[in-house]
């Protein structure tokens, strides 16, 4: 308002200044904890903003359920919530894409700033909610929207606005994360793991979204538009889940020095007509035990961001909880606030770039193809010749076991997707191949 | 200027708007870099800024020295570059406290916003340069000084800007990790391995500067200020060196499944009062094989915040080098000069919470003591009852040797530091302790 006061520390004098008042939508674990801290860290936030932050009022689905907050500020009215004229950052944690689109909407037009850690509303309508913020001059922000607590939306948009981003790789669902940690460790197979990781609370009733690589694609697709300035949305993104990955898988990945792990990947391809694009894709994918990426086990998230000057950074942390990502959504909103109090706005969506997108059949990839064959000579050399129709390069051939459990295990140079599904598919017709029982891909490597 | 244009995708439409000029002090590795990258990426940065961004000039020592770049735009005299009416921001890159000070002071007091990378500066003078910036209501920007391309002061100053941080802790000095990398790897001593690191480029001719623990305590004082919200500078760090790691320690930790890095710490100290201080440390301290900085080898550098809620995060990545720091000075410039075009300006200096120091001899520490000891009964026992004496509980000790060789290793839990030093100065006075030949501190440890 007054743009006069830059410096935190000097405004313990100004006690006139106008509080910032803040609307919470949805009182969940994240919306909970952020309304938990707001009260008890009052002092804190307001020397870092300027001004004291109120909470106005947060919007709940059921008002008879007994919450830890005064039930005179709580509304199962959104709408009327935001509307309010002493309310100035919408805090949006209600997620999924109706209501939320609608009244994040309304919120911006009515000239508040708001942070969302709605991914999957993200992935879609970036454009109409930033071009809505771009409109009234408000700030948008949405750090707790990928990998929970870890500073990677910032660091990308900001730390990295002089830089050219040639790849984001990250372990960004810890749902998927905690199942395969688990199976690597105890060689459970798929559906105990899951199983176990509902009891445990790390996966949901439903829990498609994480198993099938929806939530990771929607991240995908933010990470994307902000590394490569182009806009990417959740169908852009080439999507596989964990469902299929066997123990037989873990255990074969080990033999190759090698864990798996379902990744996100974002990466500037760059064609040999000098055209960029943008690909964006999630998969489980072998990856060396040596990557750094390797040891992200558990529940934890980490993001992997390559850049041409800056090298090989990476950002690691807890990407999921109450307390994780109320945090993230704190961040902004005591820089929403700040900016409120002090004048400026931060970056907005950039897309500037256009970069088309590279249908993952276009991209290098490498593939791991394990399959039962007969055990009988010649097999091997008939394989190989798939492979070789397709200028498709071997990089190893593991021959195991022998009779009805003869098996062999092929994994490739880099080629395009294409080129590699196809001999899948070619060796699923062959004769001597009894069963294609898994293909994997395999990032991390140099070659 | 206009405020309008919020969105760097929108502003290829304004063609008329007025460049960003931008004037670089020194030239050596980063500042090659800077100019290299601002003027092969000029493009992409003009549409992140919403205006071209153009060097007015750039200053050097010598101007005889053949540099790639027009003659045309270096000069001697960096006072009359900033002083340019078309300068908008000052690029930072000469290093030390004269005369960078008074040209940043004098570049911010009339208006230019100013990117450094100076750690030695900021260490000491961020309050007068910082009180200068808010006065003009310019930015200040350093992301650069402290652990090169990875984003570290803006994830604690915005990120983290709604959580409270209890600690952090880096490997930021990029010789002295290679030194003990190296040490560890090959069972070199520390004069051999210095030497080596001076022929590969990793040290300098004067190595004090990076050897004694200098660099790293000044980042650390930058990191505490930020962290904590409190000034602390330079002279505030307790700051030892590695010059006395010998071989045989880093022997001796791996027998605790420990290896030995040059930590930079600053804690929250939290008193039985209830009142805060800031700790600030740098020394060589002996960390578990497990904790995540103990991975982290060679030039790289890595830092590990744990904040109330996020919890704990890890930053990793290229801390020195030319391409790396200019990857963080650009984006420092990127956002300064996009609020000159948008508006607005990035937080400053944050000291509201004015902590005060703890000195080290308050702080809590665990100890690793190698001495050389009489191969007598009743050693052991006399020099427990130095620890006894002092309320130093032991957490472990090994005996190794005999006769001329007998050696005992103690390690200690968590006391005040003063009485684990105490309990050293003790046992070198012991008839029975021919010498303490190690004293190192044990950090990542929960107990």
């Amino acid at each position: 308002m007054t743009g006069s006061v830059q410096n935190a520390s000097d405004t313990s004098e100004v006690n006139a200044v106008r509080p910032i008042g803040v609307a919470v939508l949805g009182m969940g674990n994240v919306g909970a904890e952020v309304v938990r801290i707001i009260t008890d860290n009052a002092d804190d936030l307001r020397a870092r903003v300027g001004a004291p932050v109120e909470i106005r009022g947060v919007a709940v689905r059921d008002l008879s359920r007994p919450r830890k907050i005064g039930q005179e500020l709580l509304t199962d009215d959104p709408a009327s919530l935001i509307a309010r004229d002493d309310v100035d950052i919408v805090v949006e944690l209600m997620g999924g894409i109706d209501p939320a689109r609608a009244l994040i909407r309304t919120a911006l037009e009515s000239g508040k700033s708001v942070v969302t850690a709605n991914k999957a509303l993200l992935a879609e309508y970036t454009g109409e909610l930033a071009s809505a913020a771009a409109e009234a001059k408000v700030d948008l922000y949405f750090e707790a929207a990928v990998a929970g607590a870890i500073p990677v939306i910032r660091p990308l948009m900001q730390s990295l606005a002089g830089d050219t981003v040639e790849r984001v790789a990250g372990i960004v669902n810890g749902t998927t994360n905690f199942i395969l940690s688990e199976m690597d460790e105890t060689g459970a197979d798929y559906a105990d793991t899951l199983a176990e990781a509902g009891r445990l609370g790390y996966a949901e009733a439903d829990p498609t979204a994480d198993v099938e690589g929806y939530d990771a694609a929607a991240k995908a697709a933010i990470l994307a538009s902000i590394a490569f300035h182009s806009r990417v949305t959740a169908a852009d993104v080439h999507r596989e889940g964990i469902s299929s990955v066997t123990a037989a898988d873990l255990v074969a990945a080990k033999k190759f020095d090698c864990t798996i792990k379902l990744l996100s990947i974002c990466e500037r391809v760059r064609d040999v007509d000098g055209s960029q694009r943008v690909s964006a894709r999630v998969y489980p994918a072998l990856i060396p035990l040596t990557h750094p990426l390797a040891t992200v086990n558990g529940a934890f998230n980490a993001v992997v961001v390559e850049a041409e000057n800056a090298g090989r950074l990476m950002f690691y942390g807890q990407g999921a909880g109450g307390s994780p990502t109320a945090s993230a959504v704190l961040g902004d909103m005591v820089m929403a606030a700040r900016n409120r109090v002090h004048g400026g706005r931060g970056p907005l969506e950039s897309t500037y770039a256009s970069l088309p997108i590279a249908p993952i059949d276009d991209v290098f990839t490498r593939y791991y193809i394990s399959m039962r064959v007969a055990d009988r000579p010649g097999v091997l050399a008939q394989v190989a010749g798939e492979f070789t129709k397709r200028s498709v390069s071997i990089a190893a051939v593991r021959q195991e076991g022998a009779g009805d459990d003869a098996r062999l295990i092929v994994v490739t140079h880099r080629a395009p997707d294409r080129a590699q599904s196809d001999c899948v598919a070619a060796l699923e017709d062959m004769d001597a191949v009894i069963k294609v029982s898994s293909v994997l891909r395999l990032e991390g490597t140099d070659d």
